[in-house]
């Protein structure tokens, strides 16, 4: 039994955590769970998983701006991850999803851009059975004791690290 | 530059294996890459990335027999194993392939069923760019040494041991 269904972390500093939430959207999709993913970062590329939920039209909303946050544009940013939680607090309460992914909200929660309480007062509120997926570095203490599932991804070998650029298909 | 590609690996004790094994194909499907998976370890239940990829009619092969290998068939295990590498050997020399995903061939290696020394023969010959994901607990340290790429994901937290049972969509 699991009313409430899974809060789900994917954290720390090695490579697949939006790769894992990735996966578990294909999973998902292959149960015929009905999924949305929001992301809070957008990443510099035109990414694989975005092509693919826009050619497989999947549920998909890119409501970051840059692969980081800059100091000049703070005001601007913080506006961005309102108008994301705003839409995912949606999302999850609005009964039509079984999984909701949030890719790189622990960013928004590590920077103070959103606070884990709002954040876990509507994960208390969500309809039972939906799992949510949360990725992104140093998610919060707080965060990790209100999730019932959390990965470290640890980084035990990166290739950037020997002057690798990024692999289309693999990192993006 | 990078001609020949990643050699990734994905271990540790905890959940995101495999699933980050998903998350890869489908950015990789995105971007328009081929790709082929081989499971060398059978999940006991109908796994949601085995239904989406034959319903999506994506290559898909499910090589091994149980969860766990048991001591009574070991025999009849290695032979599985050495029939799923002879086809994951195959498919990397075939030339037809941008990435190949080896799902649990970790397990194969840490058992001994499958020498690392002959995997990496066949990696070292694989043609210019394709991506290798490999997973599965306890890689051996050969493997790690030889990769590009090497994530730990480490168990923070799993919903196991509160006595939640595998959630359809997300376990499996």
């Amino acid at each position: 039994m699991n009313p409430t269904g899974l809060l789900i972390v994917y954290t720390g500093n090695g490579k697949g955590k939006t790769t894992a939430a990735c996966g578990t959207l294909l999973r998902a999709l292959g149960h015929g769970l009905r999924a949305t993913t929001i992301q809070f970062l957008k990443g510099k590329w035109s990414t694989g998983e975005r092509r693919y939920a826009e050619s497989n039209e999947l549920e998909w909303h890119v409501m970051g701006r840059g692969f980081t946050w800059e100091s000049q544009e703070l005001k601007a940013d913080k506006q961005r991850v309102r108008d994301a939680w705003q839409l995912a607090a949606e999302k999850i309460l609005s009964g039509a999803y079984d999984l909701v992914i949030l890719d790189e909200i622990n960013y928004a929660l590590h920077y103070g851009y959103l606070s884990c309480d709002e954040l876990l007062e509507v994960m208390k509120q969500r309809p039972d059975g939906m799992h949510v997926v949360m990725t992104g570095r140093n998610a919060p203490e707080a965060l990790v004791e209100a999730a019932d599932l959390v990965t470290e991804m640890r980084e035990v070998k990166h290739p950037y690290k020997k002057g690798i650029a990024a692999q289309k298909g693999i990192d993006y």
